[in-house]
């Protein structure tokens, strides 16, 4: 090329949720009888969650329509009666909400949604993200700004609440921060944040004149007895706000690639709705977003059946997080915090027990190459070594917590397994091999 | 917000052919009678063209199969059957695409394709975009560069191909042009280039060292004798080549939104090649693409109603165009090129027609009202004047040539209608609206 077209940001973008997908695909290579369970990616149809018989219905009766318009190019904000529904949604929670239909905006994902908000902020601003993070968010975020990431803590000896004092002193020390970042329920923590919690962040916004972005993909997911705070709710009429929702989660439905974005509080500040309205610009420019999900939506929420789905969904949730943190926490090498919400959960490592010479043995000589290959690179940390032992060795594929900005190791797993059985055996399966890595220095 | 969080960039962005949209809907709160003939929208499914019956049941089956697969995420890249099937689609047409399925690239349409490759391109550098503009391509790489867009021109004078000594002067002129984006055939005007243009554009790519993005994503609608030739047979192992294809026109499902980019030729540039890396990179990010459709993919294709399909589909648009082209070059006043692939056309007015004076009868008081606000606008060019005039008279709806960044003054239509007696009243009426406007000042 007469100039160089490629450049060094792309460092700043990683989602390792994804990569490690590649080693899988390379060790199959190699190995041609390796099996996978997958506790890396939290897709409930992957993990053998059937979709419920009325989304189907509703879907195929959506295809026979006639005037085919699930085919058909959607408003490029999203079909009208859709941002309507949203605005109903919205309020059947949060009954204060004004929330114009004309500032929901619907997205091929909320992929397109997050990657829209931070490209669309104005240039070297910061959005302050909660850590451990989410991949996208954050390294969109940096991607953006073209620096590392901003972060607050959240604290895994107080069930991975923000640390308050840690985002305020954040916030007063960086002028360049003018939004927070709320996951909640967390990925990846599965965290479900306190009332006392949310008004806080409100009142630091408040008082440092931010707005907040609030990603609720799964906020229909909560269990072990715990209430979703709605901070719409809380936010009214002080803090501008972006709420990010979506279908994937709360039917399995991931590939579906519809969530949406719902501008809030936009009356409060000229600047806020410049801002919201070229991220809708930028949505506009690519047409519009999947049709086929925005037109079955209502019914699909509406369905006599999706909230007994919803609450057996949930109650299976919550026996897996119960199940897999009494299993892990038998272990004396692990910090565990069972999970209230979303279908991940954060065991941590003690301090000081991994090391780099720990293994695990690897049957297959050409995989084992290729893992103590990849472990060799300088600097790979400590967590993300274990878990490549841990892949190679049982098949057991999960995520470093380092893949997460996490500052602690440890990994991300899923809780999604539909066999109480198979998920027992499974996670008996990680805590002996945590044991027996651990042990492997000693030999 | 305790920093200006919006900025200026959004002006570079323009996307006429939604923001049209607007208006349209603006006129129907203020006139509720009123009608609108949808001829700015390139989506058969709103002009009526049905969607092929092996599609819809191609998709139920596939709704109906077990497993679900079609409801999970698929691979950040892409479902690997369907990226092989790409692989053997392009080498039915290109018998010597060396393409790897690993350099198949699936996102949610070919608009989040045409963000990620301006986005991940080093700063600064320039695509030269073709004049008249497709919004979309032209708003990205100008809001990625922050600057205006640089074009080549497509000469009305001669059926709308490529000048290429404006091309080859451009390139030499400016440094920063690292890559020549080629729509065709071509939206908006309809141009199917010569194999002997696009030889010469390979040539220029070569003798300056640069890339070439081919958007092809009307490729199977071609039609009035003409031949598509394939620009991936031309730069085989000469020029590092992008090619964008999608399925929204080949069978009327613009909403499905899926796209590709392949990456040819990667081995020819290092440089290059890590670009794309950081493409895929950037569709990773945001986890993977629409799954239903690539999964129906292969089927759709190798179906074997689907090449009668497109065998009526380009009949149909033949007919089309010459009659809406026979039509209205009976005006004195316009410039017309039938198409020859596509299903745009863009009439131009000739030199010095237009003037700021020249009106419509508008019957609803408020939309009159409304349309004279809009007109008065300081610096709005004499073409959109029309377009405003002609949908607020006769609910005629097309797309002013300046939005496409045409120096030349005209507008876009599409050459969807199904109804051969409606499509000559609806052009018989722009024809004469045309004679009646230019004529209004003059009473």
């Amino acid at each position: 090329m007469r100039q160089k077209v490629s450049d060094e940001r792309p460092s700043l973008m990683r989602y390792e949720i994804r990569e490690i997908v590649d080693v899988v695909q390379k060790i199959q290579e190699l190995d041609k009888d390796f099996k996978v369970d997958n506790e890396n990616i939290g897709d409930p149809v992957a993990k053998g969650w059937p979709v419920p018989p009325f989304l189907k219905d509703l879907l195929i009766e959506a295809i026979k329509q006639e005037g085919d318009k699930v085919f058909g190019y959607s408003h490029s904000r999203g079909w009208p009666p859709a941002r309507k529904w949203v605005v109903k949604y919205a309020k059947k929670f949060s009954p204060s909400s004004n929330l114009d239909y004309e500032y929901v905006l619907f997205t091929s994902g909320l992929g397109a949604a997050i990657s829209a908000i931070y490209e669309m902020l104005s240039h070297g601003l910061r959005i302050i993200q909660p850590t451990p993070s989410y991949p996208t968010h954050a390294s969109m975020e940096s991607f953006n700004a073209n620096e590392e990431s901003v972060s607050y803590e959240l604290d895994p000896d107080n069930k991975w609440e923000p640390n308050l004092a840690d985002l305020e002193e954040k916030i007063k020390n960086n002028p360049k921060i003018v939004g927070i970042l709320v996951i909640n329920p967390n990925n990846p923590t599965g965290a479900v944040h306190s009332k006392e919690t949310l008004e806080k962040i409100v009142q630091l916004a408040e008082k440092y004149n931010l707005f907040i972005v609030s990603d609720e993909v799964y906020f229909r997911m909560v269990y072990n007895g715990y209430k979703f705070t709605h901070i719409t709710e809380l936010a009214h009429n002080r803090v501008p706000l972006m709420v990010m929702r979506g279908v994937s989660k709360d039917v399995p439905w991931p590939g579906g690639r519809c969530g949406w974005i719902e501008f809030h509080n936009i009356h409060l500040d000229e600047d806020f709705k410049k801002y919201c309205d070229a991220v809708k610009k930028r949505i506009l420019l690519e047409v519009c977003s999947t049709s086929l999900p925005q037109m079955v939506l209502e019914k699909l929420y509406d369905h006599p059946d999706f909230e007994k789905w919803i609450a057996q969904y949930n109650k299976h949730l919550e026996d897996n997080s119960k199940n897999i943190s009494r299993i892990l926490g038998q272990s004396p090498y692990l910090n565990v915090n069972p999970t209230n919400g979303a279908f991940y959960m954060m065991p941590l490592f003690k301090d000081n027990v991994l090391n780099d010479r720990q293994t695990l043995p690897i049957k297959n000589p050409e995989a084992k190459k290729f893992i103590e290959n990849l472990v060799s690179k300088p600097g790979l940390p400590l967590d993300k070594r274990f878990v490549y032992y841990l892949l190679a060795s049982t098949g057991i594929c999960v995520v470093p917590a380092t893949s997460f900005f996490s500052k602690h190791y440890g990994f991300r797993l899923t809780t999604l397994e539909r066999d109480p059985k198979k998920r027992d055996e499974i996670y008996s399966r990680v805590e002996k091999a945590i044991d027996e890595y651990i042990a492997s220095t000693n030999v």
